[in-house]
């Protein structure tokens, strides 16, 4: 593969501030540190930690993130205003992002200014920021749709005046590849950086091909976080360079997909099921194409190993799940069909999913049970359960239950209805078992208050897990219905060893 | 701009082939008909509609897409084997996407066959598919990896015996743009698709890099679902094909964002906030600079009017919002703070986003009225409420609330005991005004039975909207909290109408 990147690529790294400017996103300054730390771990050159002038919780992030010692350069964004820049380096930032909006739209409409005007600002605040002993990055804002001598101008009198760093804002996601290919290397007075934004699905693209045009700093968020549609995301872009062009980029691949998960819990904002890399589904295989080819070759179906990012390989069941899939998650649950069998098992699943159902281990099993003629008494069968809850009552659960034959009636209070109908649950099977619950999740619910509601669950005794799931408009008939099917799975597979473990005594 | 493109682009979709090849998802025969049917309507020329292989709810679906008279070609996939050209030609398919694995890799290890077996019952699997009268576009799986020469081979001949159009598949998705528009050119025996997948971002770069080398199709999901990290966005390449290189399409645009939503509905598979063009986020700005821009020019921070593609710009107030939009905002809400009151709201409004928080309208007027030292009374007191629910019993909630000043109590059941709950509230309440519930949302709730729920509630009475939420570990009590705290807003609202009415009378 030829290499065309000119020298080692740096990541300037703006989760912090363009990633925070996603609506609906606001971080602490201990969330805010927390994510610098990971960040420099993971090897990023640059944190943008923040806007100095947006608040004064923002400042402490700032003022935080410079003193706690990380191997890499702590930056915050600045208008061209002494002001900001004050704030900047009295919060101990190491380097400013400093940036001048460019393109005559943003000059006239936004700014209300001349280009003359803006240029002699942006000059001043470089040399402002250069006597207050910043590293200075100055930046074009809205790059792509200004007039290109006038940027090279308002670029080469900045680094005159004493810039260290340019940088190209595709503040809106307008640039394609060939255009960037051929708007880099006039600019090139000093390091020059590419901010994209992914408005139009190209920020990745963009950012490669400026790279591949001299550019030698990428900016990225984690996750692609970001206002609108958001900026190129860093781990797409470390993987792409890595995998599709040879690029060893010094960044710690593995621990791309815990950073990711890490930023996305803080953040608030879920990664999509099927992103790149660190989406749940971009190692997951269901097709019976694809999932017997994975079995026989991983490569077949995946770019990369997901060991190279932190991740495992997943095989789920569904309708479009051939024999060899099925087969190999029977035998993972203790099922040794038959050929006829097993087709018949195929069969059946495929129609729970011509029906629009996600099918789950306890789905998988019922159908087993049926197709191989195996007596299922469910361990435990649901005779009542109650619920008080309110403003003035702690949430109090009470269940009755058959178990083995016995009826049980156990209560439990917990932190909300659904928690203490769970508890009360787990209280009163632990006798026959002690049933861990590993994973509780809820689909988000949108629609009123009578969607709906999907539960899953993951349940665990003994090392054995089983996954299972409910469906109501009631959230805590979902979760007990989802409960009681993965505990009966998994009560039942108990009862059956030790059988075995009593033919064996006899049999001694 | 310069326009690169051949001849006119032709969209073949597949989400309903590999899009429900997503792990999870599953689409009911009806289900599919609905999407196939928008699908067509939006103007997409090839809908490959499943694999008639898969199942027997998949050929119906085929059936009953076939049989509808949709303006659009209704293709299946099939493998190079009679059988699936059979079910395929039964199921009334216009046409077949006849797949061939023809990476080494591919055919030794998924297959293992040779070259040689693999290109003969392709060759063979083409004449009969043509012999059953179907139209074939004929397929290399894998192709990104395969030996070119050979894959030209393969395609020459395929034509030869029949083959109507020919495709690239990159299955996992590792074709750079510069690679695709150097082996598209020697592959033009006949009309050419280029199928991408996006495991490493690259699937719309890829994708219009081929077609300005001459391929003239782009296979496409809606949402970009498909295994792993999905396939090529529909919505994406539309938009980057009109906005970044000037090609009308035909496609209806505006139609995009509801048939993406149909879609995510459809699936379950919730869209990215910040998906490109169809993503909750894609046109919302919060940050004080973009706000501000957008208000006095929204191209500013635009890339295309969001009407465009069947959407409408959106302002949130956050801890990046600025002064204006936070004024805009509160005049919209009746509030007329001067130059002081103003900055001090903005102030608050940062300080609790820099806790991390959310801000909903609520936030905001409470936020103004202590800063404009307006006194505000909440209509409502919550005194208790009570909920009672289980397996043997209708959900039934009782609220005592002081409304204005009169105890009230009220009771209600509903389908489950957040909306018994609800309905409690509102029938409360219904004597000083009718609330109407707009949205009821949950954040997915993940990590177990104690995690804090998230609710966001949009109420609304005689045309005025407010926002609220509640979060809490507890999802009725969070639920009730978000409603009063919106009640409390509307019909405060309500309250100083009357008494500006009052005032009014008295001056007449």
């Amino acid at each position: 593969m030829i290499v065309l990147f000119g020298e080692s690529i740096r990541f300037f790294d703006t989760t912090l501030r363009d990633g925070e400017q996603t609506p609906g996103v606001s971080l602490t300054p201990a969330g805010k540190l927390e994510i610098a730390t990971h960040l420099a771990d993971v090897g990023v050159h640059v944190i943008e930690a923040g806007s100095a002038a947006a608040s004064v919780g923002e400042r402490e992030s700032i003022r935080s993130i410079a003193d706690a010692g990380l191997a890499a350069e702590c930056c915050t964004y600045v208008r061209a205003l002494p002001g900001d820049i004050d704030l900047a380096a009295d919060a101990g930032a190491d380097s400013v992002h400093l940036v001048v909006p460019v393109s005559d739209l943003h000059i006239a409409k936004k700014l209300r200014k001349t280009r003359e005007q803006v240029s002699q600002m942006a000059w001043s605040a470089v040399e402002y920021a250069k006597e207050r002993g910043l590293i200075v990055e100055f930046s074009g804002e809205d790059a792509s749709r200004a007039d290109q001598d006038f940027l090279a101008e308002v670029f080469r009198e900045g680094v005159e005046r004493g810039a260290d760093r340019l940088c190209f804002c595709d503040t809106v996601g307008l640039l394609t590849p060939e255009r960037a290919a051929a708007i880099v290397p006039p600019l090139l007075f000093a390091p020059l950086s590419i901010h994209c934004h992914d408005d139009l699905g190209f920020g990745l693209a963009t950012t490669v091909a400026a790279l591949r045009a001299g550019a030698t700093c990428a900016h990225v968020t984690v996750n692609g976080l970001g206002e609108r549609a958001g900026n190129t995301s860093l781990e797409e872009l470390v993987m792409a360079l890595e995998v599709l062009y040879g690029v060893d980029t010094g960044i710690k691949t593995e621990e791309l997909y815990p950073l990711s998960t890490h930023v996305a819990r803080l953040t608030g904002v879920p990664l999509a099921t099927n992103k790149p890399i660190v989406g749940e589904m971009a190692f997951t295989h269901e097709s019976g194409i694809h999932a017997h080819g994975v079995m026989r070759d991983a490569s077949t179906y995946e770019p990369l190993r997901p060991e190279r990012v932190g991740r495992r390989r997943r095989i789920v069941l569904g309708k479009h799940s051939g024999s060899a899939a099925v087969e190999a998650a029977l035998n993972d649950m203790g099922y040794a069909p038959d050929g006829t069998q097993l087709k018949e098992i195929v069969a059946r699943i495929k129609r729970l999913g011509d029906a629009g159902m996600r099918i789950t281990d306890a789905d998988i099993m019922a159908i087993a049970d049926t197709v191989m003629e195996i007596e299922f008494t469910p361990c435990i069968e649901l005779r009542q359960f109650t619920i008080v809850s309110g403003s003035n009552a702690m949430p109090t659960a009470s269940v009755t239950m058959l178990v083995r034959g016995d009826e049980i009636t156990g209560a439990a209070v917990g932190t909300g209805p659904v928690d203490a109908a769970i508890r009360a649950l787990q209280r009163s099977v632990a006798d026959v078992g002690s049933v861990r619950l590993d994973e509780y999740s809820v689909d988000a619910i949108t629609g009123g208050t009578d969607a709906l509601v999907d539960v899953s669950v993951k349940l665990s005794r003994n090392g054995k897990t089983v996954t299972s799931r409910g469906a109501r408009t009631d959230i805590i008939m979902a979760s007990v219905e989802a409960v009681i099917a993965g505990m009966n799975r998994l009560l039942r597979e108990e009862h059956e060893d030790r059988s075995q473990d009593s033919d064996r005594s006899a049999a001694a």
